[in-house]
C-alpha cells in the first residue's frame, strides 16, 4: 500500500473542506471529523450551527463503550436546570438514514458480497450500502463512523449528540440513525478513552479528563490553525488498485491471501499536506 | 438479550477450564484468555510451559496499533545479549492455521452469508469459519481474537509474542495466523492503552504503565484468587435465540432490525460466578 501511495498523483487527493470540516478540540489533541452534507444535509447545517454558537465548549465525552461508540453531549442533559441550552441551532430534525440514489453521488463498488445490503463501495471518501430495488444509498458504520443520537422516536436527533464508532462496524445502525461524517485524524485519542464504568459505557460521573474544550469548523479557525488534510480519492484507478491490494496482499508475510474484503478493512488513507502538525 | 440471559439454565453455560486459561496481570487489572487446544495443540502447549517457566513476567505491551492489535512480547527480542531466554518451553512450531473439520467439533452455523468463507458459526465458544469442499475449519478474527505473532516463515511462531484484536475484526489474518484464544475478561484493559507512537502502533521507547507483572495458567493459581468466569455454551437453543435477537432487534429504539449479522457482531456472553472479583 505504501508503494502505492508513494505512485500516487495530487490529484489522486481532494483536501477536506474546511466548511464541512469540524475539530473537536480535547485535552489530548485534536480530532477532525470530515462532515457529509450529501447524506445528511439537515444534520450538517445543524452541526455547523451548533458549533458556531459554541454548544459544545465545555461539555464532555460521557461515554465510551467497549468495542462499540463513544459519545459528545452534555453530562447535564437530564437536568433542565443546569443543561446547555441550545440558541439558534434546532433541537431536533427528522431523521436522514438513507437516500436516493442519484448518478451525480460517484460509488464505487467492492466486488466482494456484503453481509448487510446488496453492494457496498464507497462515494466521495465514505463507505456506503446500497439497496438498488429500492433505489436507496445509505452510509454504513464502520471504524471511525460519526453519527447523531437521537432518543426512541427516529425524529427526535439534532446533531447535538456525537458518536463515533470504535470497535467492530456495528452495522445492526445502518439506517437507524443519521450518519453525519467520519474521523479523519485522531481517533486514537477517542478509540484510547478509559471505558466507561456504567451501563453501557456511559461514566456514572463526569472525568474532567473527557472534557471537550471546543468544537469549531475548520473555516472558523485561523488559517494558521488549520489542520491541512487531503484524503484519498476513492472514484480512481489508484483506489481500486488499493483495494485490490488489500483483497489480496501481497506482502510476503502473507501465506494465504483472503481474495476478499470487508467494507470495514478497507482504509482511506489521510495525509497532512501542510500547517498544524500531524499527530 | 438481557432477558434472554435472565431466562437461561445453570446447563445453558460452562465454566473456564483452569488448565486452559491464562491469567495476563497488568498494571490496570487481570486479562482472562481462554486457550483453544481444539484448534492449536502444540501452540497451546508451549504457551503452557511459557507461563510455567514464567516466561512473559516482567515483559511488556511492546504494540498497540489503533483499530489492529495489542503485542504482548519481550522488548528486547532483537538484543540477544539482553532477550528473555526461552528455558524448557519450544522456540519455534509448525503453524496450526487451521484443522479438519470433525463430527466431534460442534458447528453451529450462522444463518447469514459471510465475506471471507463458505461459511461461518461456532465451535465451543468460539467463532470459526468452514471450508466445506477442503474439509477445513479455522478461528477467525474477531475482537478479542489471540493469535501466535510469527515472522514470515509460517513455522516461525512459539505463542511467545501474542496479539489479541483491538479493532475492527481483521479477516484477512485468518488461515495466516495461528489462533490460540480469546480474551474472555478485561478486553478494555488491552483496547484503551494509549496507542504507540512507532511504525504499525510499537513503541519507540518502552512504556513503564505497559509492563507485564506476570502470565499464569489459572490452574497454577490459588483457588481464592482465581477468576470464576462462565461463558454461554454456543451449541444451545438458547445461543440460537441470542443470535436471532441480535439479527433482528426488538428493541424498541431499532427503526428497522438488519435481519442479518455478521459473525464479528455476534457476542459471547461471560459471567462472573464466584470469587475474584469482576472488572
Amino acid at each position: 500500500m505504501a508503494d502505492l501511495l508513494e505512485s500516487s498523483q495530487p490529484s489522486d487527493w481532494r483536501p477536506l473542506d474546511p466548511e464541512n470540516t469540524l475539530y473537536v478540540e480535547m485535552e489530548s489533541g485534536r480530532v477532525v471529523i470530515e462532515l457529509t452534507p450529501d447524506f445528511a444535509p439537515h444534520h450538517v447545517s445543524n452541526i455547523k450551527a451548533l458549533a458556531r454558537e459554541k454548544y459544545w465548549d465545555g461539555l464532555a465525552v460521557i461515554r465510551v463503550n467497549d468495542n462499540y461508540v463513544v459519545q459528545l453531549a452534555d453530562p447535564n442533559a437530564e437536568n433542565p436546570d443546569k443543561k446547555r441550552k441550545i440558541k439558534s441551532a434546532k433541537e431536533t430534525l427528522a431523521a436522514e438514514f438513507d437516500r436516493m440514489i442519484n448518478s451525480e453521488l460517484p460509488f464505487n463498488v467492492l466486488p466482494d458480497r456484503d453481509v448487510y445490503s446488496s453492494s457496498v463501495g464507497f462515494t466521495n471518501g465514505f463507505p456506503v450500502a446500497r439497496d438498488e430495488k429500492e433505489g436507496r444509498t445509505w452510509l454504513v458504520h464502520t471504524y471511525g463512523t460519526v453519527s447523531a443520537g437521537r432518543d426512541t422516536d427516529i425524529d427526535s436527533g439534532s446533531g447535538s449528540e456525537l458518536t463515533a464508532v470504535i470497535g467492530h462496524g456495528p452495522r445492526q445502525l445502518d439506517r437507524n440513525v443519521t450518519v453525519v461524517g467520519r474521523v479523519r485524524q485522531g481517533m486514537e485519542l477517542l478509540s484510547s478513552l478509559p471505558r466507561g464504568d456504567g451501563n453501557l459505557g456511559f461514566y456514572k460521573e463526569p472525568e474532567p479528563a473527557l472534557s471537550i474544550k471546543s468544537v469549531r469548523l475548520a473555516s472558523d479557525v485561523a488559517e494558521n490553525e488549520q489542520t491541512h488534510l487531503e484524503v484519498l480519492r476513492t472514484d480512481t484507478p489508484l483506489f481500486s488498485q488499493l483495494i485490490e491490494a488489500r483483497r489480496n496482499r501481497q506482502e510476503e508475510w502473507f501465506h494465504r491471501p483472503a481474495g476478499r474484503i470487508d467494507i470495514g478493512n478497507v482504509p482511506v488513507p489521510v495525509r497532512v499536506t501542510q500547517g498544524y502538525p500531524a499527530q
